[in-house]
């Protein structure tokens, strides 16, 4: 994979935060499809095209398709031979990986979960280390220093990560995890995984807004079509999810939450308006609605990998042309989403 | 097993002092039983029927029947095919295991000893690593920077343990470990395990009092019955062990001496007066004593678990039904209990 | 290989700054030469011959010859049965040592590539361990920190080094990163890896005058003939190089840059006319150009080591004579040499 | 090997120094004897004898014998298939241990001849991990950090010692690596190995006076008999050594600068005379003069151990009596004997 050479993808590598390592501006994620319904053959194409079009970023988690994801993720890793420092792989833990039910330990952020889980994920990708490990989300009964030392210790004394991260934290607590690092010369989260894209703004461009420069943290962000909503394509099905989406498939626990209790809302009429006015800009971009809302969310400097599904290749190869859309969106077009979808206002007194 | 899901035994996991591991708050002990006296099978049958009632954690020690209650319960977590992730095994250091012999470096908290000896426990369990490694006792000649440093050296450096913890340590002990540990920016201990039921308070409600909030200290505590007082049985053999019992058979040092020094002595004499005082409690709430005497131990809030004992799988049931009288504890019960067994008058100056 | 016992070399061995490694006072190194142009059959016996004249350090770097310096070096080694205590092994990391290709992680001062590029180059190697790992060039985008904890975890965790040096750092750089070693307790570098000889000496003498005392750091040089320059071989071919020689032969980027861009232009007259005017001073002695210019680079006392080339073992013998000139550098030819070079003239405000 | 239990030698087992290692007051040591001049299955005699007499500790060095001092001793501990736990072996570093040449970098207290020789020592023993590594000589040309890192490195990373300390080295530079590994966070060394005898006194008793007490130093000494002088056996040949002594023997380089240029000069004949005025009090106590020399050193509270040196197993036996001369040495005896070797004036102003 070439360093910054023009590709046809046009593919962009940024460093992960402040710190030394790169990863593709776009990346795939194993959420709800890599072991889960998606073919694992399909998945490997998937995973092929990804790689062929300049991704190198490849993001799974103990949890997904209870453990599966990261069994197919690791099969497709040695199918196509790729070298271990081309790729750039991440997992997650917090709720175990053997099966959906949570069990005594078996979660959470204690050493003891830390490292069985990390051990467990190893295993199952049939790798020697990951290079990222996330926390996928806080555990607000495990001291901090516990979490801080048990990733320190996977990382330093085990040699099963390169770097750590955290997944829908809150500011604080990535401000204490890294402040507990400084204090007993530990090693230090260098990202989180925050939910970010033209609806859902807030924690990324608010509340997270001076984590970047005090400690280098850096974004790898997911669900950037907000479950599809900004790809337009639930635009014109007010009541029910059109038959073949994700939403009108899915038997998942949270899939079947937004489809019965949020699908149709008011919460969710409100996003399909903004989705539907969102089109016209899309239309005069002359980019679709899906790579205009991947496309946004590269331009925070922040952002340095956004991380996409997908379950067929063809969807792969259409999700890269986003970064083509780049320079489209110029600071003019990017106020008028603001007008859209409402923008962040930062209290002037939490500014550097 | 599951988390926090009610079963028929009512079990409950607690966190270990300000840990992130979860015990289950009844546990199952090898002192005097596995490996020992009980036979093997006998053994494993506790252990399953325990795992099967949600008990998560196990105790043992290098010196339990010379080594043999580590090998057996080794045994039984093979012969049960029980995830590492679902329980919680514990060994103490302190004595030795190869036998009964002192000898000369095969003891005590000694660099030597930690790292020996906890290699030895590892090998006769037949496990890469137990959960938490106890401090059998204190070692007042060896120096506490010594000790904490061969602590961490096994858990952070070999990967031998999870967590540690001290055993029957005094208050200030615990306090140096700990102060140790920060300055050094080592492991601190998370749990100590003393002695503590109805007849014996003191320490774990007075002179450990400071300990829980400033150090996070859990306690997982033994002798729950007081060798078999507090369930009443010896209320009616004033002179002699009852045959049958523990102290009539026991060919065991410390037995031997509660059988021929202690029993029927004033003090032993004293401890029965009150067991038999609380016989009406029991049975106005309707529970045996040995249950009551069970949940009044989990009704303290530092206490994470009880240590049990039992030599078979229907006394492991019989003591999970104690669970269900944690409720039957109200404050007029818990203060009637302690004027028939005496309460601590803390000093109000020591409180935080 | 005896501790400074006279040889026929007169072979010395230096403290590599303020460590206790010592090594050759000059050295052997593999830029361009093994795996490369010069046939391996050539390059073993170079490396003999070295051997054999008391010269006990090697280096190499990830990049030279995509790999195959290192593939090379490590054959002779085992080829020749020395004793690992008895030689010391430098590599060199930043560019990555699979081919040329620059990659997006497979090169810098990442984490990733550090444990990655290393563990690489040992693999090439077949050693366990190298004695010193240099970073190649400065990574001015990753952290310091970064880069510093990847270099003690190789070291201290892993064992894969006994040492790591800088080559071309800046002297701040070397300052910040023994200053970040310092504050964390980390392992600080030992050695620099300048370009050093009597045409280039203001960075060696000037900007990094205070390193030496203040950070013991020492020098191990490299280019001491300025491309042969200062052997004199071009002195009679102002135009183009002569038949035969490097220059002439050189098909990599650098060589062609140096050929094209460089070769008779007027900062190469300003060099050929400097190397004309030593020409009678070697003359004067009874040495040879390049004999003199290697031994001018050895009376620096902060050069613990003059890297060298060779493509045949007469060369290394060559080489090795400049040790017998080293008494001939009095203070008065030093300051003729001066004359001609040109010395450089230190802040009398930055000296200690 | 039973713990302060009564034996028929009397031996005694202290802490060394204050740590929690507990060594025999008597040991064995591989100086000029294992590997050396004395028959292996001699060695493997002396070795089964000192054990048998309750000594636990065996002390060799990687320089005796040029490292087969280390591979009998390794071959005794296989052959009478000792617990490891039960002895305390310690080895000395400093000199290289392949053959009588010193090498460039095999030898002194570098961070690669620190690893690389307990490496090596390791292999010789075929043993996993020493209890002591001393530094057999100090290194005053290598950075005290760079060694005491490199003693921590083998102990805390890689688990090939449990403890470490010096040999011969001065009260400052042990004071000196002490500093350094408490502002490092580093471990410590516990114990130095001095020359002590009657004859040697005022390192021990004066230069040291203040390590014991601020940094818990313990001693093993040797040289207890001053290379025999205290034995008597050379009273009544002032000229040259009686025939079958080990001076008369001995074609080490050691011996014979003492056989040539120290016997029976003014000094050796000083020695003599005191070693003359010594037997009656020998006499007078029913014990050898080498028993008296022997107690005499095990007087000193700061003494751990003392090493003696033994051909015979017989010797072993004989030593070990000196241990029943202890009570024996009453304050006036001491004083007695302080009249004839003269005692040491202590700076008072550098007093605790």
């Amino acid at each position: 994979m070439a360093w910054e050479e023009p590709r046809k993808t046009g593919m962009q590598y940024r460093r992960l935060g402040n710190s030394g390592l790169h990863v593709s501006a776009l990346s795939l994620g194993g959420w709800l499809t890599f072991g889960g319904h998606v073919e694992n053959e399909l998945t490997f194409s998937c995973m092929k095209q990804a790689y062929d079009c300049g991704i190198n970023f490849f993001d799974t988690a103990e949890s997904y398709a209870g453990g599966q994801s990261e069994v197919v993720m690791g099969q497709a890793i040695k199918k196509y031979n790729w070298n271990r420092n081309d790729i750039v792989i991440s997992t997650k833990l917090n709720w175990g990986g053997a099966n959906g039910e949570v069990l005594v330990n078996n979660h959470g952020l204690s050493r003891k979960h830390i490292i069985e889980g990390l051990r467990a994920s190893l295993k199952r990708l049939d790798l020697e280390y990951v290079d990222i490990v996330y926390a996928h989300r806080p555990d607000r009964l495990t001291p901090m220093e516990e979490t801080v030392r048990a990733f320190n210790h996977v990382i330093e004394t085990k040699g099963w990560a390169m770097y750590w991260g955290t997944s829908e934290w809150s500011a604080d607590e990535i401000a204490e995890a890294c402040g507990i690092a400084k204090q007993l010369g530990l090693i230090a989260p260098i990202a989180e995984q925050p939910h970010y894209n033209l609806l859902v703004r807030s924690k990324v461009e608010g509340e997270f807004q001076r984590l970047y420069s005090r400690f280098g943290i850096g974004l790898t962000t997911f669900s950037p079509l907000r479950l599809g909503v900004l790809s337009g394509k639930y635009n014109d099905s007010p009541d029910a999810p059109p038959e073949g989406s994700r939403l009108a498939q899915g038997n998942d626990k949270f899939l079947n939450y937004m489809k019965n209790d949020v699908y149709g809302k008011s919460e969710w009429q409100d996003m399909i308006e903004k989705a539907k006015n969102l089109k016209p800009i899309a239309e005069k971009l002359g980019v679709t609605q899906s790579q205009l809302a991947l496309a946004w969310c590269l331009k925070n400097p922040n952002v340095s990998s956004v991380i996409t599904g997908a379950s067929r290749p063809e969807q792969v190869v259409e999700n890269c042309k986003a970064l083509q859309a780049l320079d489209k969106l110029t600071p003019e077009i990017l106020k008028e989403i603001d007008g859209i979808v409402g923008s962040i206002q930062l209290d002037p007194a939490r500014q550097d």
